[in-house]
């Protein structure tokens, strides 16, 4: 049964307590928002769409040995995770320069990396998620070394797992953000993993099949959506 | 001989070239920016004011085995230094939070940092002296991983030299901005070291000396300037 009331109602998804104090509820909702909120819109099926790549994809990574707060589906666009406390940064991977890396700095959309990278923003939406480096996480006592030497690792992980499988199914996997939480000690992968959370180009034609299209409306971000559901689910039909 | 027209001419100095092609010759003018160049004044004495401290830190620091470009002063406010080809990066110090970091991260100013920290921006002013990280440094080119983990050391030596020495003085060091550069395959000091690139607050007081006094109208930045001269260099009569 999920409460009337969520513990809390983000941007995109809302998460409820559970009858177990140790796990949540997380339902995908169908808003859609960019530019820190600024934007904001709701797309038919886009929870569903996002909360089904997201349990393919924490599979995968827990197969892979990546801890993960998945537990198990409650229905097409509702999660049951592990309850975890969350570490406040975006942890972002790269393997093609885009987005903002191209705005702040020097180097051309599409540039391949001489090797994937990791950055990290500050995760609060009234301060604009700043970025924030390795001395500051430490100094501010969000991550001691060690923790920040496993989120790096579990980041740069998971990047390899999701970049064979996205070559394999024709897409690019170009960047990622990923959220990270602690639980009994450990840390684990949380939050989702989704075409919000990546940035996906076809191999061939470079096309986006992310919130980018969204972002920059670039066509139907529910058709990108499924296209890449179909791509890496074969038979999904969704 | 000065030439008429600088090589460059930037915010706070104006670099000429000098008979000798290795050297250069910097003359710290009276204009006083801040917020980016949105605030511009200028002061009487202020270029030669720091001139003589940068010209006083950098032999410090020559003398404590770091290498700087300094070679001679020319007048009370022009340097002849060593010619670099600048590494685009100001590297930045923080003994204790102040300024950017308390805009940005939930830490109040004044709180002093368990450790000091190096953070850095990539210095382009049209796209407003960015954050970058080490990563971001590497895989743009800008240093590699050797010359990275150099200037950090640099930085943090410097950081050593110049907080026991204000300390005695009666200052607290809590943050300061260094340029690098590298000539013969070696990396050098370059730029200032000086009240408009530290942060600079009285033990006892609190009070500031330093460029804070100008960016918010704090009182007489030449006076507050005067009086670091006369506590670092007794006698100074500046
Ligand atoms: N396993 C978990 N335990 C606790 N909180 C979680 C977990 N996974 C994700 N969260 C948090 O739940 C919220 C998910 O909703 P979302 O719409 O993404 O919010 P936001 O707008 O803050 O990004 C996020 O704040 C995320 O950090
Ligand atoms: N030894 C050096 N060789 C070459 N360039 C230098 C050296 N030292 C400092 N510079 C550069 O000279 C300029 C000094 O002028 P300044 O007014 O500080 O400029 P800016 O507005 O760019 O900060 C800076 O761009 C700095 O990077
Ligand atoms: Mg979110
Ligand atoms: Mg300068």
């Amino acid at each position: 049964m999920i409460p009337a009331e969520p513990l809390y109602k983000g941007k995109a998804k809302s998460v409820f307590a559970s009858e177990n104090p140790d796990e949540l509820i997380v339902v995908f909702r169908n808003d859609m928002t960019a530019f820190n909120g600024v934007k904001h819109d709701q797309f038919t099926d886009k929870g569903k769409l996002n909360a089904t790549a997201s349990e393919f994809f924490m599979k995968m990574l827990e197969s892979e040995g990546i801890p993960t707060h998945y537990i198990r589906m409650n229905s097409p666009d509702t999660m049951i995770v592990r309850r975890l406390t969350m570490i406040p940064l975006e942890v972002i991977v790269r393997n093609v320069a885009a987005g903002s890396m191209t705005k702040k700095y020097p180097v051309t959309e599409g540039t391949v990396l001489d090797w994937p990278i990791v950055t990290t923003d500050y995760k609060d939406d009234e301060r604009g998620d700043p970025m924030i480096n390795d001395d500051l996480i430490q100094v501010l006592h969000i991550l001691n070394a060690d923790e920040l030497k496993q989120v790096k690792e579990m980041a740069l992980r998971v990047n390899t797992v999701l970049s064979r499988f996205f070559d394999e199914c024709g897409i690019r996997l170009v960047d990622f953000k990923l959220e990270f939480g602690k639980a009994g000690g450990k840390i684990f992968l949380g939050d989702e993993v989704s075409m919000d959370s990546m940035r996906l180009w076809d191999k061939k034609t470079g096309e986006s099949f992310d919130k980018d299209v969204y972002r920059f409306d670039k066509g139907d971000v529910i058709t990108a959506y499924r296209n890449v559901l179909n791509r890496i689910i074969p038979g999904a039909g969704v």
